[in-house]
């Protein structure tokens, strides 16, 4: 297999951004290519998509459209080059979010977002995904803070439950649920030995 | 069956635009209670997503996601709403333009583009689909003036022949090929009476 794609997914202030970070600056230092993007974004297109998303409202199919768009540009653009030249990608956010979000909380048919997932990544799943798990008070205490477009606690709750179910039922994947209550520093130390352990160090 | 809708396609330079404004009026005069949008457009979420078509290049999978998204809101705000009040919707475009530009021309495969136009018509098919059939050196001496991103002979010529082939194709719907290199008056009257015919006027 060329590449390495690691997906983090989890709810807002469940930690994605700043694991992926974490984990970006680690590898490097380790002597890895490594490249970082977050979804939706990572091209000039993809980004415009991430503020056209923000500015308007609209309905679920729309918005999932538009997500998977965006993600079409990203995986076209820099992921399948990346892995083609044997890096390492690591994504705050990916289809799992899609799943999650539009799928599970948002009720759109699992099977369409699955086939839109597939469009736009061209089959090429991620190789390792972890899903940061944390309870909705620790993140809402989190994020209280930003405004986002889709932090109801309500909507929140059934994201969370939505990841668990995921990581269950594509068991063909390498999903890990990471404890993601506990410290920055602890959280990471979970995902360096889940990781090195993937990359064969 | 509630509403009835009409789409107009063909390749740039067709009539599309003048044949489908031509029969707005025709119909309003007539006591219709009729819309007439352009696809990608027709609500400010998609009249934006035309633009950043537009501004951006793109890979044909993010630019088929990007029509089919504009689609979706055009669908989701204006034409089901319409169709559920009984109206005549037209449309200057609408699936068959993704299945002539991205499909044939662009080579995506036609069972993708099938299943996202479904997504976004939320499986709501045109009730009629007039094809203006035109030669190329016609239609291009006719837009010779404008610049669009589509226009090159080429693919036009590609174009041309996948319309005719999903006329063919798409047995259990109704789509009618009109001779447009005649004059736009002798145009119009074949298409008042095709749609007059289905109308039951
Ligand atoms: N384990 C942790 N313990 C305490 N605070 C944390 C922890 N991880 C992240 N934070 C803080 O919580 C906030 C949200 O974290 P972060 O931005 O990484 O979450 P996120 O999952 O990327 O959220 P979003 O989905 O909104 O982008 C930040 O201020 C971050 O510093
Ligand atoms: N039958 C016709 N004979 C001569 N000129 C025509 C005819 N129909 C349209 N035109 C002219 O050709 C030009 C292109 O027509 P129109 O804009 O209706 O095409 P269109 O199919 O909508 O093109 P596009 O896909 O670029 O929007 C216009 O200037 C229009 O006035
Ligand atoms: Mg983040
Ligand atoms: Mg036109």
């Amino acid at each position: 297999m060329k590449g390495f794609l690691i997906t983090f997914e989890g709810i807002d202030g469940s930690g994605k951004t700043t694991q992926a970070n974490l984990l970006y600056e680690y590898l490097k230092v380790k002597g890895f290519d490594v490249s970082l993007y977050r979804d939706p974004g990572g091209t000039p297109l993809a980004e415009k998509i991430r503020e056209v998303i923000m500015e308007f409202s609209m309905d679920p199919i729309t918005e999932l459209l538009l997500f998977e768009s965006a993600r079409s540009s990203l995986v076209w653009e820099k992921i399948l080059p990346d892995l083609c030249a044997d890096k390492v990608v690591i994504m705050d956010r990916f289809i799992d979010s899609s799943m999650a979000y539009q799928g599970y909380a948002k009720e759109i048919n699992l099977g369409t977002v699955s086939i839109l997932n597939h469009i736009a990544i061209r089959g090429r799943k991620p190789d390792l995904t972890i899903i940061l798990n944390v309870n909705l008070e620790t993140a809402l205490s989190r994020i209280r803070h930003k405004k986002t477009k889709f932090e109801t606690p309500e909507l929140l709750k059934k994201v969370r439950d939505a990841y668990i179910l995921i990581a269950h039922s594509e068991k063909e994947r390498d999903i890990r649920i990471v404890d993601a209550n506990r410290d920055k520093e602890e959280v990471f130390k979970e995902i360096v030995c889940i990781v090195e352990d993937k990359l064969g160090v």
